[in-house]
C-alpha cells in the first residue's frame, strides 16, 4: 500500500505552493468576478485590503480538531479538509455579515501535525474558497496566512468587512415593535451533528439525512443578507452561531428587550427535521430553538418595513417587563406565553455557557 | 495545596470577564494616551476598527505550546503566560511595521486545554498590552478574540495596520546601491533560545545572559522604526523573524539583487553575545547571521539617504551576477568577498526551509 504524502514530508515553501493556487481555482471556474478587496496578497510581511470607507469590520475564529470536528465521527462519516474550510470560510464570513459589512478578507492561520495528509490541506484550501461562494461572498479571497506544526489540527481564520458606510449594526439596537427576522436557517445544523454522532446509524442513503448532515459539514450563511437587512434599516442583527435562543438572548440582553417567538413559525423550520427526529427521538423544535452553526442571520427590523422575499419573520420584540415578574437570563425569550427557560425538558437547551462552547469576545 | 483554579471550572463569560479588562489595565498605567484605532471594541460578532487611508495592511501569527514556546525549557525556566502575550503581541506588530505601517489593532484567538490555570490566561492577556506597549505601539489595542478548548495551548492573533497614505514597503524593492539597514536587533533571542534549550546551565543568575533570555522570552520589535524608514523612502522592508541572512535572502530573491554584509557591523551585532557564546561554545556571529525571533527590521535604504540615529548599516545591495556564477539560493548573501553558504558550517544556518519552522503564506 502506498504511504500518503505527508506535511511533515515537505517543507513549508513546498506545501505553500501546494496550498495557495488552490485558493483561486474555484472562483475562476465558477466564472465569478466580483471585484475583490485584495490590493496585495500573499508573499509579504503583510497583504493589503481595501477599506474604502475609512473603516472596517474584524472578527476571528478557531476550529480545533477533536473539539469543533471530527476526523472520524461516531457515525463513521469522515470530515474531510473540504469540510473544514468550507466551514472556517463561512463561519467567519457569517461575523462580518452579522454587522450588516460585506465580507472583504480572509486570512488564515494553520496548525498541522506532521502526519497530516498532503490532500488533506489541498482539500482544505478548496473548501476555504467553496465556502466564500456559498456564501456568496465571491469577493472575499484568502489574502494571506501562517502555517506551523502542532499536536493537533487547528485552523484560525481572520475576516475583515466593508461597512459600505453604513452604521455597523450591533446587537443592543433591538426596539420595542421591531419584527424578528431570520435569513437562512436554524437547527439544521444541530440536526446534522445528532445524526453524525450516532453510531447505530447508517448514513449516506437518506438524501434528506444526508442534506442535515451537510449542514453541519459544511454549513452556508446567507452573507448578502447581512448588507440587505442593514440597508432595510436593520436594527440588532447576529450570526446564529450559538442556537436561536442563545444568540436572541444576547440580542435581548444588550438592547434591554424582551423577544416573542411566534411557534407558526419555529415550526415551518422544525418540518423538514421531522425525518431525523423521529429516527433520533428528538422533537425537532429542540434543534431548532437551541441549534447554531447554521449560521443564519437572525435580525431586528423596524415593524413597518416590508420584508423581503427570503426573510422569515420569527416573532416581534416588546419592552421588558422588569420589576414585576424578575426577569431571569433565559425569560428575556418568549415561545408565545411561555418563557423558554419553563418549556418542556426536551426543548431546553443545555450547557448554553460553559467552556466546552466557544465565544467571541 | 491549594488546587489552582483553571479554565475548565470557569464558564466562557467568566473567563472573558477576567481577560477583557486586562487587555487596557496596563495603558492606563503607563500614562499612554495615544489614538486608538478602536471603533468598536469586544462584544459583538465584530470589532469595528479606522483605516483612515481606505486601505489596511492584515497579517496573522500562531504560536503552539510545545512548538513555539515550552511551558517548562530545558534549563528549567518557565514561560509564563505573560511571555507568550508579550511575544504574540511583538511577533504581529512587527509585521505590520515591516510593510512601513503603523499597528492599528489586533484580535486574539485562544485554544486552552481545560486545565489551564486562569492565572496564564490573564498573563497573558497582560502580556498582551505590554507587549505592544513595549513595541511602542500604544495605539494598536486588542479588539476582539475568540476563546475555545483544545488539547495544547494555541495563541493565534491578526495585525492590522494603517499605511497612514505610504504606499506598502515590500520585499521586492531593493535596488542595487541601496544600503542595508537594521532597526533593533538580531541574534539575541537565539541566543537566548540556546540557553533556555541548555540543562546544565543554572539562569538568573548572570544579568547579561538573563538579558538574552528575555529577548527570546519577550522580544521587543522597535515597531515606529517600520513608518520612519518608510518615510525615508525604504526600498524594501522585512520582520527579521527567521534570521539575517534567511529574511534577507528572501528579499534579495525578490528584488532580483545580491547583498553585501560588513562583517564589521555584524561584529558590532555579536559583541554583547560573547558571553553567551563562550558558555555554549558558539562563536556568536552564528546567532547574528542566523537567529530570528528579536523581530528587529531589515531594510533597504537608496545609498543618498542620510540614516539616522538608531538604525545599524549592515551592507549593501548590489546587482546579480547571474550566469557566470550560477547563482544559488543562499549565495543571493555575502559576508564580504564570501558567500554564506560557503562559510564555516559554524556560522551556516540549519533547517532554513523546513516544515519544523514557520513560514507565512
Amino acid at each position: 500500500m502506498n504511504q500518503e504524502l505527508t506535511v511533515g514530508q515537505l517543507s513549508e515553501g513546498q506545501l505553500i505552493a501546494r496550498f495557495a493556487p488552490l485558493l483561486a481555482e474555484q472562483s475562476a471556474a465558477s466564472g465569478e468576478s466580483a471585484e475583490s478587496y485584495q490590493i496585495l496578497g500573499p508573499g509579504d510581511d503583510c497583504a493589503v485590503v481595501a477599506a474604502p470607507d475609512g473603516r472596517f469590520v474584524i472578527s476571528t475564529d478557531t476550529q480545533v480538531q477533536g473539539q469543533d470536528f471530527a476526523l472520524v465521527w461516531p457515525s463513521g462519516v469522515r470530515s474531510s479538509g473540504f469540510d473544514t474550510g468550507h466551514k472556517c470560510a463561512t463561519q467567519n464570513v457569517a461575523d462580518a455579515a452579522a454587522m450588516g459589512a460585506v465580507p472583504s478578507s480572509l486570512v488564515v492561520s494553520l496548525t498541522l501535525p506532521k502526519n497530516t495528509p498532503v490532500r488533506w490541506v489541498e482539500d482544505l484550501a478548496r473548501g476555504l474558497r467553496a465556502g466564500t461562494l456559498a456564501c456568496q461572498a465571491p469577493q472575499c479571497h484568502v489574502v494571506g496566512g501562517d502555517l506551523g506544526a502542532g499536536g493537533e489540527i487547528s485552523v484560525t481564520a481572520t475576516v475583515t468587512g466593508d461597512l459600505q458606510g453604513r452604521d455597523p449594526v450591533r446587537r443592543n439596537g433591538a426596539r420595542p415593535g421591531d419584527q424578528v427576522v431570520l435569513a437562512g436557517t436554524v437547527g439544521r445544523a444541530a440536526a446534522g451533528l445528532d445524526l453524525l454522532l450516532d453510531p447505530a446509524l447508517e448514513l449516506g442513503r437518506d438524501p434528506q439525512l444526508d442534506a442535515l448532515v451537510n449542514s453541519q459539514l459544511r454549513p452556508v450563511s446567507p452573507t448578502p443578507w447581512g448588507a440587505r437587512l442593514a440597508q432595510s434599516g436593520a436594527t440588532s442583527m447576529i450570526d446564529a452561531s450559538d442556537g436561536l435562543v442563545r444568540d436572541l438572548t444576547r440580542v435581548a440582553t444588550a438592547s434591554g428587550v424582551e423577544i416573542v417567538l411566534n411557534r407558526e413559525a419555529l415550526e415551518e423550520l422544525a418540518q423538514p427535521l421531522r425525518p431525523a427526529g423521529e429516527i433520533l427521538g428528538q422533537d425537532p423544535l429542540h434543534w431548532v430553538l437551541n441549534g447554531g452553526e447554521d449560521h443564519g442571520l437572525l435580525s431586528t427590523v423596524p415593524a413597518d418595513r416590508q420584508l423581503p422575499a427570503g426573510v422569515l419573520r420569527l416573532g416581534s420584540v416588546r419592552a421588558e417587563c422588569t420589576a414585576a415578574t424578575g426577569v431571569t437570563h433565559t425569560e428575556r425569550i418568549w415561545l408565545e406565553q411561555t418563557p423558554v427557560s419553563q418549556l418542556p425538558l426536551g426543548l431546553r437547551g443545555r450547557g448554553w455557557d460553559h467552556f466546552e462552547s466557544e465565544d467571541g469576545f
